[in-house]
């Protein structure tokens, strides 16, 4: 059984993708889709899906428009967040409401979201499993909604407790990894306690991957991490870090630790939110949950008979060593 | 043969609907879509599609999770477009991103989308039809989509060709209507080109409505249409009656008019436009085009052995006769 690396699966999609650009009328609408199919990405989510269907057909054609799909639904939500979240840039261009106006990012990014269920529809044709994924994509794309909402919700909080920001980041980030996983063994007729299987770990593996994110971003270096370092602390935005610091806090420390990292953001000063940190030991400890996590991932899987499972807990280890 | 009229298809799908309100968490993402849902409209499009339906089966309760969608689709269109428009009432109420913020009326418009397509594979399970019309729904959604686009590129423009801004309607809003009597066929199990026959019933049936609303907009009685009389001059909107008037004229006289139409809407006075459109009997012409589009409409469907012709005809002429 023939298993590809991610490079070479990140080639054969990109391929793909360049192949089945979106054209149509008028072209307006679809000019943001190509530009922001185009200004690159890790396209993990597509590599998972198709990783997820290699491990049972050598031929992975067939699921190329599913891939493709996850990928639209991808950069669609990104797309409608980043007029959300008001940010200019995106993979190092300028984000799509910025190059085009709000409007179109609005209206690109609703045909975006059409696309991916038309794109699963004609990848479930040929086995008779269309209906069966899209209800799956439906589902997530739904819990999705409901996690972007939460970490809206939260920046009205002082903080929301360390579960609630597990769940936003279950729920926004850790479900669609998942579901690529399960749409691709869906796709590629598992039984369906083995997608299922495969959805909770690539769900776990998706929480690991955003803590050690939100860890990266304070106390990684911009060498590595090819970003600012603490920019999450600069932008004000209450990652995991901020989240577990404040509820270890009494609530005279809550209040103080809510004006330093005030001040650290308007200063432009991450300093003092850094030795916060380091005598809380917090970075050891999101590391450890982190580490938890994944764990909890391969345990999903390990009783798999199918999966080579090698494969993913390499793609796993390559993913997180990564910058974002 | 039991068939329903208007007002009995209003009130089934309204008690339907108000069964299948949306909850979850956060609820903060689904009070807008509760609000658009319940604060009325004339439920045309869910109409339509039992309407369909009924024409095979007595009992419509099977079509009721697909009227639904139908709904849901139009008003995540409407949450969406009113955010382009910059829209601040809808319906006599204040328009979602008014009432609930720009942010809640992206996202939940989107949840709204992506709950359209749960609903079809849900009405379509039983008899294996889901991915079918979720496939139709796609395409039209695209379509819908592009009609937005279209319309918003026109504001650019001194003025698009008459058969550009019929295409723009039939893409925009006709498109719908005839997915709604599609869906309802397919569902019902009706032979394809039926359905097809149908759809394109519901097209020209759109068409003719739309160029109908441009009138009544310009030269219908507040007291009748329950609408400001002249609200597209005033808002510098180019409508059916705007773009034919344009395209008659010479080099000189567009000029003209496009002045005469910015300052009556400047100077919030319709009345020299009104006079123009009088002298060039543009009322008329658009009367008998929106009566050539009815009748197209009638002849897409007077092959239709099953179908009891006179429910169409009656249901579009009630159509035509309300305000929008």
């Amino acid at each position: 059984m023939s298993q590809f690396d991610y490079a070479s699966l990140v080639k054969t999609f990109e391929n793909y993708l360049n192949e089945h650009q979106v054209i149509g009328n008028p072209d307006s609408l679809y000019a943001p889709i190509r530009y922001i199919n185009g200004i690159g990405g890790k396209r993990i989510r597509p590599v998972l899906l198709l990783m997820s269907y290699n491990q049972w057909h050598d031929d992975i054609t067939p699921a190329l428009p599913a891939a493709l799909g996850m990928e639209y639904f991808h950069n669609f939500s990104l797309m409608h967040d980043d007029i959300m979240d008001e940010a200019a840039m995106r993979r190092g261009h300028e984000s799509v409401h910025i190059k085009y106006g709000r409007n179109l990012a609005i209206l690109s990014g609703d045909a975006m979201l059409i696309r991916c269920f038309e794109l699963l529809l004609e990848a479930g044709r040929n086995n008779n499993t269309s209906s069966t994924i899209c209800a799956v994509m439906a589902k997530t794309a739904l819990t999705i909604c409901e996690g972007q909402q939460m970490d809206m919700d939260f920046e009205m909080l002082d903080a929301p407790s360390e579960n609630d920001y597990i769940e936003m980041i279950r729920k926004k980030t850790a479900s669609l990894l998942g579901t690529c996983l399960k749409i691709g063994a869906l796709l590629a007729g598992a039984p369906p306690q083995d997608a299922d299987k495969l959805y909770s770990c690539g769900e776990n593996i998706g929480i690991s991957f955003q803590i050690k994110d939100d860890v990266l971003d304070v106390f990684g270096e911009s060498e590595v991490t090819g970003k600012q370092k603490g920019g999450d602390i600069l932008r004000g935005k209450k990652n995991f870090l901020y989240v577990h610091t404040f509820n270890q806090l009494d609530q005279i420390e809550k209040e103080k630790f809510i004006n330093t990292y005030h001040e650290a953001s308007t200063l432009g000063n991450i300093h003092s939110i850094l030795e916060k940190y380091q005598s809380l030991k917090v970075e050891d400890y999101a590391r450890q949950l982190q580490q938890q996590y994944f764990t909890k991932a391969l345990a999903c899987i390990e009783n798999l008979d199918l999966l080579n499972i090698s494969m993913v807990i390499s793609f796993a280890n390559e993913l997180m060593s990564r910058d974002h």
